[in-house]
């Protein structure tokens, strides 16, 4: 069984002024409004330095011209990416909500000066080096950094996390699979060559703010699509945390038409008989001492209302057992625990804070 | 490979005026005003009668007080059902757009009386009886109706509809399920005993116009939940018509924060190493003469956009040759193909029309 | 009173074959696909030729892989822009649902070969030439066309489309406005001075189908913004058509978030003391042989769901008779009698059909 | 000019234990669940009651029956209504988020007992006693709550509110109006009589959660409706509290196809000529000390996706410096500053704590 590290933290370093200052760069997209949102409420966090990674020209400008809903909140400026800036405001943490081609290129010299960071992208999420050109179209240059992030899943690494110096920070999907599939897994409970399938749905602010043909109102609204079939970039995410084979695992990611949340349904068939209650006293055994995972009494299922605009990843199950065939549930809001949400949830855990802190 | 009987019907009876004369019982509910607005737009077809089966106390009312939509469209008021006045009418067909109750209980004297009927409940699709107390709390007593009802894809079974007295008109899901996957199974491509998983999302008109606190606004928009797991009405009805075990066969519905449509996606593996061009090739065949169905070129797939407001399927695929995983994605419009549009696609095969007539 | 020529048109020309030869070209924005819908269905118009005037590279391409709901409808494939080829296609009429650029550029010459010509595009509705530079960002440069455009509302002027060249197929927004307030502003029933404001909300398929930050889904869901305020580019048309100065009336559209449809309530004051039988008496006697246009009776109003995927536009009223407020509330489809299907019946009124051919 | 008393309320009690010990009536809508969110996340209060005023038989439910996303928030158990209990655990504050006919059967007793109450129903909000059974539909018997209840809008109003024994917590949609159009009205900057029009649209957790047909997801979706014109039961709320005739001021709600928010566009004519910059100076002045209200600056316009999961009212303006044609937008979270907001910015003033503490 999984070893939960659950609430507290190592909390490597104490925050310098009792409160965490932090650093957010990447601050105009979806990603980083939430973080934003969640760092103006933090009982123990301010934001003092907001940087912009687009090229849009605009030297300084105040946050709420980009995000209306941040006016009034951050008396601090959004300023251009200048990563020597940053090092000189000596942050305790950086968020890096920035494309994954900018996080892979000022990780290293963020480091180097001794900052602590967390990414929010994927550039420090896959262990092999040589995937990035293949997943993500970029040659990745940056084999130390990589070698030492540490893959940010608060509920099972959090003594890795606590000393780390660069966490990776789940992609949304994956967040939604591992979390409700490892357990059963690594306790041996899942028949594997039996094929598992996780059939996910997610809104669109997923897919980030860049506007596009696809992402047009219209091409969203009253509609569902799948897309990225055998093919999504999320999958080697998965395959490396679960430790499994691509033969043995199908990932299909749909477009829903919701602004965020993601419901993924995973379908597998269980190693020997389970009774249901059995199932759900096991995930709630797992996930006792961690806060910001629910799991769900058998005969209810989580949905995406019971976690949008919230920090909680939900899960819950379906069993017949007469044939060992269990359905998995779980139910994430994309930019809370599958994004800015688990970010905050690891700077918590690196400063030594409870895991749920400004979080409910 | 299934026999397709495509575009021409049988047409046991021509209709009596050179317009086929229909009568539509359950006129307020969704699927009633997609009838009426597609017969309205019908070249051979005209609505000689429109009735309610709501114990709503209203006599008489123009059908726009129900349906908006539909002011202008129709002279004949719409009145309290009254089978006798059905019957004095003598319509060449009687579409049954009511409760699963109220068409079992009237379809048999319907039948007596000569007439013909399209029944768009659940009533006569399960041909096994004691099935009815199960999945739809009724005893089921009109053995004889159902022992004469045709199960009503016209894409299959083309001649007996052509010449039935009632076709029991197939319900969304199994629509979207039974599509995509009748042709592979009986073909004998698929490896059944790998079992077979149809994760199907729908939108909100395929649960019926009756307000309940699961169907209220908020608790629909932004969300997405999966329910009915391993238990849903429909399942018996695909497992009856695709010739599956329970036990090889899940289906999970979700419901999705939409008005209309149904996208299914289907996994299985195949029985035996096949390319993806073959099985596009297939499929094209398979449906070559059935003008209701598309068949999406390999590297596209069908989406709910592309039949909204139609009365096509759209079927595409995605196939992992290396393990013979195969991905079926099937669209339709739950209230079109998966309900009214069928039925119409019926009545046309039931007067020798050819299929498509006022359906594109 | 205004005078309605309602249902049949002059007619001037009878189309050659029988049918209506149609060429459409913008065919791949939202307005074409919804032109093409429409004359696929039409019983007495063909499309023979479609073209794209975007710039994408693609040579010749099926229409359905620019809008998947028309796959299977159309066997002519869609071409770049070429007006020699439309020409030589002798086409009974030409729709152009292009950028205002693009119809203000090639009007002229379709225009001098012979062939008439319905504009979707604003480039032919101002009547005061030098508008265009100050509303449209062009020079205007042709000022025949301009001069000889009938404004295409087919209620209110169908003698002269019946024998018009070119069309100028009104504005989505001006459509919802003019058809509530024109009749009772002719009729002299406004005290005008007290001012008018008309407030439209709108579904986004009325700002086209390029994506730009402003479309992009999350930034549109759940949201509602109004826009343009004293500045929209359709302003100039509804007091060119009303014969209002700009003093007087104020136009505020906002942007919901939904596909298709518009409403608009518009406030005013009666310039004596009415009954409000007498509006709705007014109304129904006025749009009597208008085929197109629902006046709702008094206590009821339209709703965008009454006519979204309809060609109708839905008017309706609530008077505060102690005071002369009046609240004229009209619905329509952006798509339909807001673009395309007023379109269409512009082209029955000009080839002699029932105005509602093939638009019920 | 307004006098704000701003920020700082005069907190006529001190919270018991340090912090506000509060029970909520009515937790199993949705503005009960919009209180226990904020009250959950407060830094100084504590829910330590929760009663439902349902007739649903359930005698004790954990919350999350009712409110999934509460899951895993409160301890604490939802009951069945008991006044006596409530009075007997003693809270600093009890919020009702009842019936209206709840919270007038219920209030004189817990004011009796000493209890202070912010009641977010309508039932103290409209001084003239009378008027309820007009408006409302019961007659109201509790003319001496009623004479002491305080109409509780923080900007305006926070002496009395901090003394206050009865809150009324104001309407969604009249919020939206005042504290756009009240400052501008006490200035005497607008011609009043040249008529005012407010047209507002909503969410629909503004009409609640018991379902109806007309809140039916598929009655809603892809659709705007206006309703209740000159009779919805929010005008004489307005005119009060605006000191307006309903001769001079027209109100037309509409409901969008959005779970929260509301977006008000008020139409009006100034009373003498203006600059917009002056318009911009004196809002800002107005709300200078106002934590929970943001003015937009000129040339930009509040919209609902910067407000929705907010507590903040925001407002902006356009002017038509030529004629004085002045439009507010302002807009608000229905459930937020329209609710459950207020009411806990209402309970930091009776306590002395800064308006905005735990609401941004």
């Amino acid at each position: 069984m999984i070893e939960l590290k659950a609430s507290q933290g190592a909390g490597a370093d104490a925050p310098k002024q009792g409160v965490v200052q932090a650093a957010v760069i990447g601050a105009t997209g979806y990603a980083g409004c939430e973080l934003l949102t969640l760092l103006a409420r933090h009982p123990a966090a301010s934001v003092t330095c907001l940087m912009s990674s687009g090229r849009d020209g605009k030297k300084v400008f105040p946050i709420e011209d980009s995000h209306p809903r941040l006016r009034g909140l951050f008396s601090v400026q959004c300023e251009p990416l200048d990563v020597e800036q940053v090092i000189n405001g000596e942050p305790d943490v950086v968020f890096l909500a920035t494309p994954h081609e900018t996080s892979h290129q000022i990780v290293p010299q963020l480091l180097e000066s001794g900052l602590r960071v967390i990414d929010l992208s994927a550039a420090f999420r896959l262990k092999q080096q040589p995937a990035y050109s293949h997943w993500y179209d970029f040659e990745h240059h940056a084999g130390d950094a990589l070698a030492e992030a540490v893959y940010g899943i608060p509920e099972f690494d959090a003594q890795r996390i606590g000393s780390a110096r660069l966490v990776a920070n789940p992609g949304c999907y994956p967040t939604s699979v591992i979390l409700a599939l490892a357990p059963l897994l690594k306790a041996g409970w899942v028949n594997v060559s039996a094929g598992i399938i996780a059939d996910s749905k997610s809104g669109v602010t997923g897919a980030g703010r860049k506007p596009t043909e696809k992402l047009h109102f219209p091409e969203v609204n009253e509609n569902l699509r799948a897309y990225g079939l055998f093919r999504h970039r999320h999958l080697p995410e998965m395959l490396q945390e679960l430790e499994l084979s691509s033969n043995d695992f199908t990932f299909t990611p749909h477009l829903l038409p919701i602004t965020r949340g993601i419901l993924t349904t995973i379908y597998l068939r269980l190693s020997s008989p389970r009774k249901l209650a059995e199932i759900e006293g096991f995930y709630k055994e797992v996930y006792a001492a961690a806060p910001m995972v629910r799991v769900y009494p058998a005969g209810t299922l989580p949905e995406i209302l019971g976690v949008a605009n919230t920090q909680f990843a939900d899960i819950g199950f379906a069993l017949d057992e007469a044939t060992g065939r269990l359905i998995l549930v779980s139910a994430i809001d994309n930019l809370g625990k599958g994004a800015a949400g688990q970010a905050v949830q690891n700077m918590n855990v690196m400063f030594g804070l409870p895991q749920q802190t400004g979080l409910l």
